[in-house]
This record gives C-alpha cells, sequence and structure tokens, in this order.
C-alpha cells in the first residue's frame, strides 16, 4: 500500500483509487476516508463523491456539493487508527509512544502481543516494524478475532501481523522474540511463558489501569526473573492553540493506564 | 551493525568484536560499552577484559576481577543514547516518543532536522526510518558538527544520516520532505522554508521550553500556513518498583518542554 | 449563625429552623437546603417536608414521601458553596485553599479582594478571617453586586464583609490591609494602588488563567516594587475511592489558573 | 503573641523584643529569626545584632556590619513553620491547605490529631482553629513530644494546642470532635475510635504515601461508617518567576501523599 512505503509520506502527487485521505474542513472537524468510485461521503458540510477525488492532487482546496471548502490531504497514522473498529477501550498515543520507544522495537523486531482487542497497539508496533519485522497478537474472542482481521487488512498493516485466535495463557507459539506486550486485566498469569520465548535483552511491556494490578505486575515481573522493572505512567496535557488566550485545556485525560516494563538479562 | 538488524533483537547468540553491550550490575548499576580486544572496563565493582567477552553467550553471568557478578545483555535504543557525548541539554524519551508518534514519521520517511545539538533526536529519528528512510539534521557550529558526526558512527546510524554543517536558516536543500523537526531557540525563523519543502500532509514539529517560545511558534505556524497546530506537553511520572511501598518517586522532572505541531495540507 | 460558632462543629444536637442542612441520598446525590416551615424540598427519590425537621437530631436517617431514606447532617463551608449563585467562573477549593495558605490570611485580618464574582473567594476568605478580621470586595456591576450581597446574607457570612460597588481601579479605600486578592482580567493595573494600601509584610495574591496575564502580572508585580514573587499552579487528581479498582478518575479538571503571589517588605 | 492577632497583619508599626521577624537579603535568601537583645544573628552576609532590631520599624532597609542590604519584615505563617525544629517528614504546604480546607475546620473547631511528629499539620490547624478553638494533638514517642511542645511555643501558637503524651490507639479523650486529622503509617486501626467521638457532620482526614495504604483506608472508612469517602492527590508545579523565560521549573516534588477523607452523617 503506496502510504506505507515511506510513513507518512509519498512524492506521488494524485489521489489514487483506494487511497485512505484526510478531508479536512476545519480544526475542529476532518475525516478519514478510502477514496472509493461510486461511494458519497456525507457530513454536515454537505456530500461528497468520493471517486471524483481520483486523480486530484494531494493538497487541492475543493467544495462539497453546496459549496463548503475542503482540503484532501494524506493522513498520519494516528488519523489512520482513528478508522479502526471500536469495541475496546483504545489506547491513547501518549502511552502508544512511551511503549513503543521504551520497549526498544524498531523496524525489524519480532513482536508478541496480547489481547488483539481493537488492534491500536498492534497497529503501531506493525507500523514501527516494518518493513521485515513482525507482529503476532493473540485473541481469544471469535468476534474480536474478525473484527481485528478486517481492521488491518483495511488500514493495509495485514502484511505485518500474524493473528492467532488464541488464548495466549494456552502457550506463546513463536519462539527468538524481541519483544511481548500485555494489555490484559491478568498479564502476570503469563509472565512466565513471555520470559522462556523472548530474547536475551528483549523487554515485557505491560499496560494495566489500576494501582492494584500495577502492584501485582511489579511483583510478578520480578519473580519471573526479569530485571530493571520500572513501573510509570504518562499524561498528556493539551494547550488551547491560541497565542491570545495560551493556556492548558480546561478540561481533559487524567489517567488511561500504568505502564510497567521489564528486560530478561 | 547487526543489532540494527532487527531492532533490539538479534538471534545470534554470542557477543561479536564491535557489540555494544549492556553490563548489567543491579537495578542502579549497568554501563553501556563496545566491546574491543585489548581493552579494560574499569567499574567501582572491579575490572573487566572486554575482549574477553567475544564469543561469550548473550544473557551469561560473568564476573569482575574481583569476583563481582555481572550480565551481559543487548542495550535497547534508549541505553544505546546514553553513551552519546553531550554538550547540550538533551531531549527526554517520554518527548522523543511523542514527536515520533504525533509526526506520523516511520521507516521509510524522509526527515529534515535542526539543531542536531547532541544528536539525541537525530538518533531516534534515524532508527525508526530506516531501512530505507533519512535523517537530514543541520548543525551551523563546527566543533557540535564534529562531535555529531562521530557519535552517529560509533552508534551505528550514521548509514541513515546525512549531517550538514550549515545553519538551517540559510536554506533548507532536501525537496520532498515529508516531516521537519526544529529544536531551536527561534524556530518561527524557518516556518516558512519548512513549510516549502514540506510534502502536503508532511507535519513541523518544534520542541520549546518557554511558554512566550510555545505562543510564537503558535502563531508562526498558523501564519505560515499550517493547519491542525496542536500545543501540548507530555509529563513522566515514574513509580517506585516496590510493591509493598508502591507510590510515585518523590522528586522527578516536571517540565523539559512544549512539542507544537502542525501540518501541511 | 450557629454553624459558624465552631467552624463546621456545633454541640446543638437538633436541626433548627433557618440552618442550613445536608440531605445526602448517596455517594452521588446530595443537597444543601434551609430549613424554613412551610416549604417542601422536591427531589428525584420524593420531596421532604423542610419544615418537619425543626427538632430533629443531626445524623437521623428519615425518609421522603415516598419511602427513600436520607440522612440530615451538617455541611462543610465547601458544600455552603455550593448553594451560592453563579454567574460567572467559579475558583476550585485547590485553588481557594493554596490562595489561602499562601497568602498568610488568618483569623483577625483586613482583606481586600476584587472583583467579587459570585463571591466564592469572598466567602472563604471570611470564613478564616472571622470572628476579628473583615473582607473589603469590590465589584462594579450592579447585578453582580445585588446577587453578591444577597449570597453573603444567605450563606451566614455578611456580618464579616463588606460589599464596595465600585470599580477596584478607581482606588481602594482601605488602609492597613493584611493582603489584596485580584481575580480580574487585568490585574497589573491594581498593583501600584495595592503596594501602597499594604502593610508591611502583607501579601498580593494573583489568579489567572492565561500564560501570558502569568507573565503580565509577574513583570508587573515585581515592577510596583513587590518582592518573593512566586508563580504555580495546583492540580487535583481525583482517585476513584474504590480499594478493587483503585486509581485516579479518567477525566478531571487540568486547568483553572495560575497563582502569582508577591510580598511588600 | 501580636502576629498572631490579625493573621500576618498587625498595625504596630515597630519591631518589638520577643518578634519573630523575617530577614530578607534576596530572593533566594531569607531567614526567620526572633528578636532578642544581646544575641547575634550570623549569616554568609555578614552578621546582625538582633537587639538592634528593637524599635525599628517593620519595612525598613538596613545593613549587616559588612554592609550588606537586608530588610526587616513579618514572616507569613508557613515562613513561621520554617523554624521548626524536624524530625520527621513535614506536610507540605499544598497538602496543608487541602487538608484544612476540605476538612470543614475553621475558626472554632475542635480538632483531634495524631501522630504530631514535628508539628505542621498541627500548627496550620491551630493557626486557623483561633482564637476559640482548640487542637489536641497526639504523640507516643517521649522525644517528639517534648520537641513538639517546646516548637509551638516557640511559634506562640501553644495556648491553642493541648499535646497529649500517648499513643492514639489506645484511645481519644475528647468528645464532641469536629474533625480527625490522621498522619500514620496504620490510620485504619483508629477510625472506630474516630467515628464514636465526631461530631455528626464532623470529619475524618487521612494523609498517607502509598497506594496500598490509600487502598486500605479507603476500605477501612467505609467499613467504620463513613460516607462520602473520597481520595485524591494534590501537585504544586512552580513557574520561573521569570517573565522573559517563563516556564515550569524542571525539577520538583512529584509526590508527598494522598489524602483520604470521610464524613459522619
Amino acid at each position: 500500500m503506496p502510504w506505507l512505503e515511506r510513513g507518512i509520506g509519498m512524492e506521488a502527487a494524485v489521489v489514487k483509487e483506494g487511497d485512505w485521505v484526510l478531508i479536512y474542513f476545519s480544526e475542529k472537524k476532518s475525516y478519514v476516508v478510502r477514496v472509493e468510485q461510486g461511494r458519497q461521503f456525507h457530513t454536515t458540510k454537505g456530500s461528497i463523491d468520493l471517486g471524483s477525488l481520483v486523480g486530484v492532487e494531494y493538497g487541492s482546496r475543493l467544495e462539497t456539493n453546496v459549496g463548503e471548502e475542503f482540503y484532501v490531504t494524506r493522513p498520519l497514522i494516528v488519523d489512520r487508527l482513528s478508522v479502526l473498529k471500536r469495541f475496546t477501550q483504545v489506547i491513547y498515543p501518549k502511552d502508544l509512544a512511551y511503549l513503543l520507544l521504551g520497549s526498544g522495537v524498531g523496524p525489524g523486531s519480532r513482536v508478541v502481543e496480547a489481547g488483539t482487542g481493537t488492534g491500536y497497539l498492534t497497529s503501531i508496533l506493525a507500523f514501527y516494524v516494518r518493513p521485515s519485522g513482525r507482529v503476532f497478537t493473540y485473541e481469544a474472542r471469535e468476534d474480536f478475532y474478525k473484527m481485528a482481521v478486517e481492521n488491518f487488512e483495511r488500514i493495509g498493516l495485514l502484511p505485518y501481523i500474524t493473528v492467532r485466535k488464541r488464548n495466549i495463557k494456552e502457550g506463546i507459539k513463536e519462539r527468538n522474540v524481541d519483544a511481548v506486550f500485555l494489555d490484559m486485566p491478568d498479564p502476570w498469569e503469563v509472565f512466565g511463558e513471555a520470559y522462556s520465548v523472548l530474547n536475551h535483552g528483549g523487554t515485557i511491556n505491560v499496560f494495566t489501569p489500576t494501582t492494584g494490578q500495577m502492584s501485582r505486575s511489579i511483583e510478578g515481573l520480578k519473580r519471573a526473573g526479569f530485571k530493571r522493572v520500572e513501573a510509570a505512567e504518562i499524561m498528556y496535557r493539551r494547550y488551547k492553540a491560541s497565542p491570545r488566550e495560551l493556556r492548558p485545556e480546561n478540561v481533559g485525560i487524567w489517567h488511561t493506564g500504568y505502564i510497567i516494563r521489564g528486560q530478561k538479562l
């Protein structure tokens, strides 16, 4: 898929059938849609014939059927995630970013993850292990599994992902793993197995919402033999982007989860 | 360089001449060193003959000349950064991670950055645009420039970086750029030029320490034509990783800088 | 007013005509009302004949006309504030508390404040300067002024407050002032006047929402001759009070305003 | 003691024997000392004959024996606390302020507190219950008890405090209590007793450092019959008070303790 060739970038100047594009009306109103012949996209500012976008240059300013202006541009990876169908709580970019960097994962890594859920974390990991790495994600529930496969296909990341319909507690099939990510209610039940499949130097990365789970995770990681155990939380504070009244937004997210990491030495 | 082939991972089981390894004594004492024949590494727990590590399996438990135990393992990307020579303030992992993810940059991206400084941000970007992307970094000062080239060579990322000895205010040489990163006192002087070299959909990412600079950056980005201008700060709060007295660390970093981002639509 | 004799406390065991009481149904549903003969109080859990509460012991468990149980108890000072009629943004307890303690104000202090607004800050100051101190509050708008007087009367704090219908920029009438509090868009216009009416050792305390106003306030305080100028923000993070799933609330207040303080030496 | 008559304020214009004064050299250097005949106060900027300050006007600019200028002014309540002898961790102003306001305590309240420790919390409570209220503080250790009595005497708040040399777990002697404050490792052992001595509408206020203690406190308060149980933490973020480089301080306090409150209904 072309948008993946250079992360956000492409030199190709025109929209093609099947591209995912960002439709931008204003700072508060923008959409990510797939360009398909014969499909109409309806907004509160009028509708757009998606087929008519084919051949248009990226960055063009166009109009809806009622004359409202919009831009067509390329979506960022975080925009792309917004089209995933959600059926579980998603992990926020602040946490995804720190989980990724802290884990040591990068292009080429072999990663195991559970549970798949909506596939946010899976997608971010797949995006960054490209082109030669791979993510193995475990999901026991049939309905979640199907949805996830569909999501990865739509977003174009399926070539880098193996989705296993299996409860990770029943065993990890991979060996020579560089990192394991666990976003599940009882991650400690998998620590021993994770330790055995990790490469030396590999990391285990846990994301969990309550202080009790953080406490049990720290204890469990140490007992399983992991070293350099660290626990932290990441906070994101958005500012009102207006120079004349610059200040943090009044209301925002104060808590999502704790990030606990260990390393196999 | 082998450690880069899979991010953190390598299936290769033994230490080779020239590898960077993590020497781990305890949670509070660990070092990143390069394995070289004939070199001694001296610590408060005794010295290690680095040449003797060649051929040792990763994950081995060894002893110093005075009998203190240590592990030999692979360093994470954030560990690797710790060996860079510092001559300017570094950017913290919490900010590096969010700058990266928010920018949309990934494997394959073409990125421009200024100023190079110690090269922390350059290194992270280079690590994640591998293997087919490239980072172009601008540094006007002769001494910083030399140090940066040396740093990138030591850490193994130079193949993915072009270091330009030039003040970015005198012009950006690249075209078709996916993202621009600015960590400099007066980033607004480069916004117009950055806009002209960015691809449609590309992002500009500013990191700046004071509220006044944040205010001028927001204003400047909007004036230069950027859309989706966002300003935020990321906070990292570390916990004492001890189940019996689990609580945040008492003292920590409360401020590093603000992250301001815009997109060319 | 009896409830003020001991802060929250009263030994008197029974509810009297005119008392303000807290009607508590559950953790999420409670009300502050005044006990008056012949008045009905209607809730989603049925209605209460307020006159019938006279003579009831504090702490009693009673029932509404449809049999829903509730407790009658004494409101805290922060509960009392909840009955003030609001027409401007209120200051939150986290900020009220720090403004109070940092200012040095306590029982006996003479305090000047502007603008009155809803009267939250005025009420807290009046509560804590009792019984021998006094708060002088300035409000230029006729409608705000009237509402404020009515509010202070209802809450029982009027005996400790002088409400001046006057723009504080036209001059402060008091001398020998222990502290000045300013919650207004352009506090710097009053700094010179405030300096001249303050006692040596007295403090000026500014509450302001934007970084630009914080910056101008710091500059203005220093120019007006104030020393020990400090700027800070207070954050309040509430936890889900459930041992089994203990964690911070997911969404909350991230910003209200900055507190800037100076002292006349 | 005159400084207490009006909180921070006094109309009296001159320094008297026995007054506590603030000696201010600069934003970073100031001291709180007691004016006594025949005593020298030595600083890195020269020495001051404390007796010579008697009769000097508050706000005067004077010189040390080596010609360094300083101001003499009145200390705030938080300055006054700085002279207490410390032998345990102190509670920070951010927490003291919120504990006070949230508890409902004000002039006239009857308060029970344990353990006394350095007496920071005791002093703040005593300052605000003046002139007709009283704080009863429990301290089992002989050495802490003696130090506390001495501290309260020095700071002038002893008339409002009863210091009991007794472990609060052996029982609370007071009845008709408006609020109980507990800063001790195992506060839950006192919840039942606290409930029985509190007035209806009175509050219990717990300050504790770890998540485990927060969890047990919430559980214990509910079991003891308290309602409106709330848990929170207060964060204080100080800014560099310089308009040209306005930003939060880089390093600061990230954690002190959690505040848990319940009310007897």
